[in-house]
């Protein structure tokens, strides 16, 4: 018997009946409304779990609009705005937090439309929901990949990793900002859009999210691992491509369809097969261990 | 120098500078998309501030999606579904947790359309983002009630807060659903929307939410205390428009409209003096506990 996220996801998912729902197996949720569709999502960051205690708080606001943003940029989506779920702390950290968040919105042109404050914790926890709107229909989703389309990522994974271990070590500087700051790739997401047929964003693991591509796609996924870009050591490349955060757009494209973004072709996808994945042309060792689960 | 919830809430209010955000200062964000006007709110819900530890989660699942929805039936707004941020506990609360969603999903007539969880806490806590479209134009708000006008509410307040000591005593039948099942009035909300100058609902506190309708609104609002109806004994008049949680709608109607739902008049409009709020033409007694704050 499933327990705990996997036990709780599934019983939502028996609610979540609606197509805009889109079954909770995508970035996002898709709403027609009138005559345009809307883009929905909703991301958490909790204390001690998605950031660390005394991590500044004007890099955690940020990285709370940078992942929404990022499922929205999976989308294809433009920002409408956002609404903040807040927990107060000190006086001192909520400036920094509402500094963060200042700088976020306006890198990302997204205003901020209402939200709700509370005291409680320690834990601190914040929610953020982003809504957009969609620039091209059908919008894409994770399901649609098809046997002979080509796999690409637009960018290295791993850089969150060494930024972590960097931000850990106390350094505060460029070499944190990978985990620290992530960029959404919103104008790309946009520019793939009518192209893809299949984009997702990674942000829990390459090969994680890959896999959830291939089932919701219904096909097996091969990745070469040589041609992922990594931005961590050669010796680490296996980590990398495990560890989340770093926000690429994971998507796949008809062979003969020029891709319209920097971006790398990293694989390949074929008929579904008796695994999911396939790197290298086998099943990934330690595949339970694919990436990075309840964050 | 202000600081805590009022200081971040001043801080935020310099970013919310686009129009649907209302200043912060409203139920609800009220954006223009297309030919439909989206209605967009979020309230959190922390454990130990918003419910007691031992509460049913399946109550503690239905209140966070009525307090929304009490938002939306604010704006006369029709709900469009709702997104979810949900802390995961023990699978047993978290199977009753979804039960009363299941529930309050099914009565508000709300699909979920998606969200996010985490592990974390104690304390845990939620958010919910309630997403509707409005139902008439231009939508209902805090500001726009004026002098002459009546000030009416939809039903008793009070309820809320002798079911609330009712729980605290371990009573988990009829006496305490007031507070732990309390309605959200999205009918009477869209069948008012057309005739109101202000509305809002009544979440903090009879006297607190109408000393905000006056300040939105620009006047002073003079209640008749022995007018207001009241679900608790006469001798705790004075608490039960004090304490919060019912629901109630609390909106202003020209002296010459039918109101079209039930309901009863409290007070008058008038114009703005020194007092944002008269209780049977005094300033009230106590005046900084007009209500709950931080909730």
């Amino acid at each position: 018997m499933l327990s705990g996220e996997p036990a709780f996801i599934g019983s939502l998912r028996a609610l979540a009946t609606h197509p805009a729902a889109r079954g909770l197996a995508d970035d996002c949720a898709v709403l027609d409304l009138g005559d345009e569709t809307l883009i929905l999502t909703h991301d958490m960051m909790v204390e001690g779990i998605h950031y660390l205690p005394d991590q500044d708080m004007a890099d955690v606001a940020w990285k709370l609009v940078a992942t929404n943003m990022s499922d929205l940029a999976a989308k294809g989506a433009q920002p409408l705005g956002v609404l903040l779920g807040y927990m107060l702390g000190d006086d001192a950290k909520d400036a920094r937090f509402v500094a963060g968040l200042h700088e976020a919105l306006y890198h990302f042109n997204a205003p901020l439309l209402g939200g709700d404050t509370s005291s409680g914790g320690p834990p601190r926890s914040f929610g953020l929901t982003a809504i957009g709107k969609a620039t091209h229909r059908p919008v894409p989703s994770r399901a649609g990949a098809n046997a002979g389309d080509i796999l690409w990522i637009t960018g290295p994974v791993g850089g969150a990793m060494i930024g972590f271990e960097a931000l850990k070590a106390g350094d505060t500087s460029n070499a944190s900002r990978p985990y620290r700051r992530p960029d959404a790739l919103l104008a790309d997401g946009q520019a793939l859009a009518r192209h893809v047929t299949a984009m997702m964003d990674v942000s829990d693991g390459l090969l994680l999210d890959a896999t959830r591509l291939a089932h919701a796609s219904a096909v097996t996924i091969a990745i070469d691992s040589a041609r992922v870009p990594i931005a961590a050591p050669e010796a680490r490349r296996n980590e990398a491509m495990r560890w989340g955060d770093d926000y690429q757009l994971l998507f796949t494209l008809p062979p003969e369809t020029a891709c319209p973004v920097p971006a790398t072709p990293i694989g390949t996808v074929i008929p579904k097969g008796s695994a999911p994945l396939l790197l290298d042309g086998e099943e990934p060792a330690d595949k339970d261990h694919l990436g990075y689960l309840h964050r």
